[in-house]
């Protein structure tokens, strides 16, 4: 895909202004000429994109590198002065961007609608119109699937299970029975959703697995990345809320209930019965504890481990998680500890000292 | 399934103990009435089962939540007084709840002896009577297969791995050559066994990878979570002690030996060579460094970091990790660093005026 | 495979010192007699090897382990003094072990080329001789796939991905569209190469996901553990340098760029855009944050979380990492901490009391 500047701006809606308003453009500097009829074919970060591509400024780093690059268009939020490039001026850079992505975006076939004849379809099932099946897909009794969702090579469906419309299950994507995905669900390669939990009991001399009764369920507009865990409930259901993205290789235990839009960031864990609210975030290779709540909109530093509950809005962070500031500050002192220790040992002199002139004056 | 609260107490073996002593059940307060007729239909914890649904007091948590509980009957192991719901009195209520969760069970149907068509099978191997075998599922030459068996869809089988008897391979599982499982091995979705280890030898100025001639042996009654990596031996053979169950995502590395009876919880990381008594617990997201042990009984808390050997029955907590009391006591104090650094200040302030006093003297 | 210790010599361009020279090696104590002529059919490390293995002592802690050692010979870099059993005498032991290993490796089925008749492959790809594509593979039009690789079962490969040559890919690894992999990568089991990465514009309240329009490059003799995910770029490709290898479950998001001959133990994760040089080395469970850069050779210790760039050759440590000495410094200091408090409660004692002798004075 090709577009000249203009055309592009167009297509994003954008208030197109042109390089430094009165100069020649072919005349600035020596830079190659930037023309708005110079034709871009793709986006790309202010520090690497080339004259074929349009980088884009969502934030003040951003800006300090536009100085040197190279792009040949550039979409911003504001005009920006004395800038050798054409600018297109949007309401929202990270939208547009999205939007210039996907018009640059490499063509892909189109999934055509069917089902593989390698596929493995049991009798008692519901396939809606406009549904892709897969080679060796595996689906069993009573599961249903929505209209024009996609189930990739690989994957299994258990029991029961039912899927909204326009899902994606990547390839080898495995769901357990009785799960229930929304519409517009991504599961992306190799993940599991619905295994048993690790729940057991110590009942004569060996731990003895406790049955899973429940499923899960996956509310409208979630996306779970590559190779994530998702246990079935013991009781009722596991819950993603709508709209929650769920990054790889993450474990969710039995029981847990997140809310809706949360982030829940690669290698994270979350264990059994935890409850997180709306727009909850979590970093990377976060923990958390059995039965710990998170309020809406509260933020879990990466790494950190969480051991208790903890209310809307606050920011912890370490293992064990404290509260952000107090974890920033305590942090601060850890590296003044040598310091410390030196200075409470010279102390130590100073007033030993102290006490032998006083001795002396007895 | 549906039961009577008499039906379900002679199910588990319990005493049934009716509602208040004396008390008329259809007159106590405003809560509906529950009659001995009345049917459950489910297991639910005690804070949100309803009238339908049997709950269970395991601990005294439970117990404070049950006063406003609408949950239909109760398992304890004791008789509560005042209780305005049945309550059936078993010896164990862990095994008691098992029980009436297998009953309360959702029916699926079940696994059919018989090797799908789709499945590739070598030629020189031993399929016991009653094993089920997926689609696509590959097994090489040499693999032995015990009665009663599950080899889901996508599984690959290496060559001359043997499992036991009602093992449950869930689909896309795959087990690299020479593994040996024992019976009642159940293995969930998307795991690796086999897999060769991260063994590498410096030599010429590239990585050179150190063969893995060993395999995997996974004894009796051991349960592997979904999306795990378990790797082969070097030498000899990894080997997962009978009764061991691991969670999701745990990594384990070439020639680790575990012990019977281990909890090993989501994401914990086991490197290489590293042996594990019996009954040890890992907690979730634990690492452990090379060629580390830990005795009987060993636990480490979550997201520790253990690099070095531990004995029977200790506990170990942190990043790296020291003895579990020693580690609260130091992240307790941790907490009052600010103000320790604060009062070292202070204190020097004090010494220096106390100085100054001394030397106005002299 | 059998051979004399004389035939092992020779196999490993070894030279062959003797047992004890001069002794006759069937006198040696009560043990019993090792012989050139006793046959070595494998390789075990110096604690449990039996006098049918072959021992190999690359460093001092080998050698202190000798002593009690039944090996039937051992690989030695010099030759040792006063040893009851041949020595085989090597440049280098990593090379021989390697080479002696490869002698002792468990007979395998050699892979024969051919495409599996259940793979489906699309019209438009190229296979080169010798390939092996198994059963349930998908491949996408556009795609290349160099000589002699080997496609395990369940494999599904993306539109215009492209393989080199001698190329490994076991059971069910999954490689999205527009990816490249060099020649001899090997990638295990159940691993994930090219899924979208996490990245989301929070706009008109809802995650709307960023298009990730650029792949990813694997370079060639990379090689990368079971359960791992690798996700492609937004702009450009995701970069996995030659001779670099990665262990199991470990998570590599958009955009990074790893050096050559790096090794990233199991379970780190490294965050979008990280630069890695070569040569560089993550613990096990590492975390990078967003955008750090790590210079050639840097080395960051198990379970580290890095949130800043660091240059060529330094180690780092903790959570969050800082310099390696500076590291084991303070942690010995935390566990001074509780003496430390104690120091400074009994300090405030003696300076309240110098305080108040002082106050007596005036």
């Amino acid at each position: 895909m090709r577009l000249t500047v203009a055309q592009l701006a167009k297509r994003l809606e954008a208030e197109l202004v042109p390089i430094k308003s009165g100069a020649d453009p072919d005349k600035i500097g020596s830079r190659p000429p930037l023309l708005l009829s110079k034709e871009i074919s793709g986006v790309g970060p202010v520090e690497t994109a080339d004259g074929s591509e349009v980088t884009f400024i969502s934030d003040d780093k951003h800006k300090a590198a536009l100085e040197g690059s190279r792009a040949g268009a550039v979409i911003v939020s504001a005009h920006l002065d004395g800038l050798d490039k054409p600018q297109l001026v949007v309401k929202n850079v990270n939208a547009a961007l999205i939007e210039a992505l996907n018009i640059f975006a490499p063509k892909l076939k189109a999934v055509t609608a069917g089902i593989d004849p390698t596929a493995k379809l049991a009798q008692d099932i519901k396939i809606a119109e406009g549904v892709f099946v897969g080679a060796g897909v595996v689906i069993d009794d009573g599961v249903e699937i929505g209209e024009n969702s996609v189930i990739g090579n690989g994957c299994k469906i258990g029991e029961n299970s039912k899927l909204g419309k326009n899902c994606r299950l990547d390839s080898n994507v495995v769901i357990y029975h009785n799960c229930r995905l929304g519409n517009n669900v991504v599961i992306q390669a190799n993940s599991t959703v619905g295994s048993t939990g690790f729940g057991y009991s110590f009942i004569e001399g060996a731990h003895r697995l406790i049955p899973h009764n429940g499923g899960v369920v996956i509310e409208d507009f979630v996306e779970i990345g590559a190779n994530c865990c998702i246990d079935r409930a013991k009781f009722y259901n596991t819950i993603i809320g709508a709209g929650t993205k769920i990054d790889n290789l993450v474990q969710i235990a039995h029981n847990v209930v997140i809310g809706k839009c949360c982030l829940i960031v690669a290698q994270a864990g979350i264990s059994g019965s935890c409850k997180l609210g709306d727009g909850v975030v979590l970093g990377g290779q976060v923990g958390l504890a059995d039965n710990v709540e998170i309020g809406d909109g509260g933020m879990i530093g990466a790494q950190s481990g969480l051991s208790h509950s903890i209310a809307a809005g606050q920011q912890f962070m370490g293992s064990p998680a404290i509260e952000k500031r107090e974890s920033f500050r305590i942090f601060g002192l850890l590296r003044r500890l040598p310091k410390m220790a030196k200075q409470l040992k010279l102390l130590h002199k100073r007033v030993e000292k102290l006490e032998a002139a006083e001795d002396d004056k007895k």
